[in-house]
């Protein structure tokens, strides 16, 4: 499914192409979430128009609620959102880590109770690849288990056996049934875990490595170092994935080492707080010096937001508390990433991508733009 | 400004257009709401593709925010929130009964108290055309005086004498400046009344005429008897506009009435609250009955939601509180008046207005669709 198309000269980033069953989508990629079936606030058609060529979505949430009875007779959850490029799907494991009310771990599988409304359930690996073959989903994702951050080197051996043993169950039972696997290296921070982990998954042979439990809470530098470290040890003719990463200056980090392929919530969060991400850093758009600024978000910016609003105007959505300054820079945000995204490939392609991510993270630092 | 194209043979219904510095609109015209210069969780580029050829935004809301010193920074509303075609602005006088926390009439103008902070305000009726003029606003309406329902016949006869007399000086404030000036037809509910004010308003020749104080409580009968009372009081070559009017059925009965302009928040309220207008009725989207249903909300519509999502989707939306449900409920609902209109003006210039009427009526009341 991976294509190699080139190898940046003086880094490890590389641009290819991934191949699924919904079309292709060209990597170094950023996928925006939509957690319940949507991207928070946005219409799918302005999503595509800001160059989403894949999205993510939450094998999680959509199970429980609205439920796989209906995604079933929707016919999946591509026609379900109406959404018809690839989709990929986490596997919950993180979700029942963060959000579940309760949580057991077995051999078997994950006991929880459901966030929304407290009833229990229990999925084993085998469930969770069924889930996600229901959805439709294009690439999807074996349930593991995560670790909190601090943890001990046992609890991290204990979640990373039961991770490698999961993902031999979920490839068994996925076998050669639509939709690609991929496995999810996890370790917490420590080296030689992650390494032990990386080298057996990869001797399983996935369609693509995802690289797990990162951006829990650690410092930047051990997220750089755990992403180097096990982007070396993946083959390189599968995809890499760095699961919840990031700002764009960890984006750019990880395409630095290596890695293919990124999500992340903060675009809308950031979007529905206020917040927008431009070349120039971030603008709180609450922020009174925006007032009487008739300046677009970022001068730089192609997307819907920069090229018909003001400043003044989003700050003054917000500040009437109007939906729409809410959808506008939501809408700009995802925009950016997908943007950064382009101009990332464009870098590589180029062999100047050490350039681009100095010049890049210089604006951005300086705050330029505000 | 106004051009009468066709007069329908069995009903006063008329078909016509309204110039504008803006652009030309067809009548009879529905008019979105932009309350705080946004149509709310809609972008303008949306509403404009559902049809809409004129906006209505409110002078009150938006003079006390941003205020007028940044819109006329700004270069005037149509520039702060970048919509290009025409717009209507109210005076303030409807909000001033219906929002502020405090106000008192005077001769001079009106004393009252900002809903949002209790800060006071005094403004003349020579200000609030200032105001509008400011604004750019395409179509404006003088300060009027709204009543209560029920009012005894001294209160409305006082409302009445002070928005004949306030109709006058904004009318000289005005003089030839840009943008059109219409006259509010008040009285309440006594005939004589309307007929009077309609008769003086009409004397002072007024660029357009309103109907104003209805839809404020009292019974349909009672409004369609003073619509029809006061529009067969005004010059057959001006517009007529039925302020705050309403559902589907009251707008119909309005353009039989021979009646040209409408606004009203309820495709948007009733959008964010999950109620969607449909040829076949009102749909309560939350209702346990659409979970599995995968027909769009109305089959016979065009709209971006109608032609992409389901019913089970859009009640999943809300069900997991998520802003797309709102936004494309809102959407369907501002379509669906639009397109209203424009079945409307088909069946005009068909003179088959009676006919349209009376079918769209059965669908609607019969919930064929539902």
């Amino acid at each position: 499914m991976y294509t190699l198309i080139h190898q940046d000269k003086n880094s490890k980033a590389r641009l290819g192409k991934i191949t699924t069953a919904h079309g292709e989508f060209d990597t170094p990629a950023f996928m925006p979430v939509g957690t319940h079936a949507t991207i928070k606030g946005l219409m799918f058609k302005d999503v595509e128009e800001a160059g989403a060529q894949i999205i993510l979505s939450n094998a999680y949430h959509v199970y429980l609620r609205p439920g796989m009875e209906i995604i079933k007779k929707a016919g999946g959850l591509h026609k379900f959102m109406n959404w018809n490029k690839p989709i990929l799907t986490d596997s919950g494991g993180y979700q029942v880590f963060s959000l579940a009310l309760f949580r057991k771990m077995h051999e078997r599988g994950v006991e929880f109770q459901s966030h929304i409304d407290g009833a229990k359930h229990f999925l084993t690996p085998e469930d969770v690849v069924g889930i996600q073959e229901t959805l439709g989903s294009d690439i999807m994702m074996p349930l593991d288990e995560c670790v909190a951050y601090p943890c001990t080197k046992k609890e991290s051996q204990a979640a990373m056996e039961r991770t490698l043993a999961w993902a031999k169950r979920a490839q068994i039972a996925h076998s050669d049934k639509p939709g690609a696997l991929f496995g999810i290296v996890q370790g917490a921070t420590y080296e030689d875990s992650r390494i032990e982990c990386a080298k057996r998954l990869v001797d399983m042979d996935f369609d693509g490595y995802s690289i797990g439990g990162v951006s829990v809470g650690e410092s930047s530098s051990l997220i750089y170092n755990i992403i180097d470290l096990v982007a070396g040890l993946l083959p390189p003719d599968k995809p890499r994935y760095a699961m919840g990463i990031g700002y764009p200056f960890d984006i750019l980090e990880a395409v630095e080492r290596g890695v293919d392929m990124f999500d992340c919530v903060i675009p809308t969060r950031y979007g529905r707080n206020g917040t927008a991400f431009t070349s120039g850093g971030k603008i709180a758009i609450r922020n009174a010096v925006y007032a009487e600024d008739f300046k677009s978000l970022d001068p730089k910016c192609a997307c819907y937001t920069c090229q018909n609003f003001s400043r003044a105007y989003l700050r003054h959505l917000f500040n009437a508390k109007e939906m729409l300054g809410l959808i506008l820079l939501s809408l700009h945000n995802v925009y950016f990433f997908l943007d950064l995204m382009r101009q990332v490939r464009q870098a590589i392609k180029d062999d100047k991508f050490s350039q681009f991510k100095q010049m890049f993270l210089m604006n951005y630092n300086n705050q330029i733009c505000a």
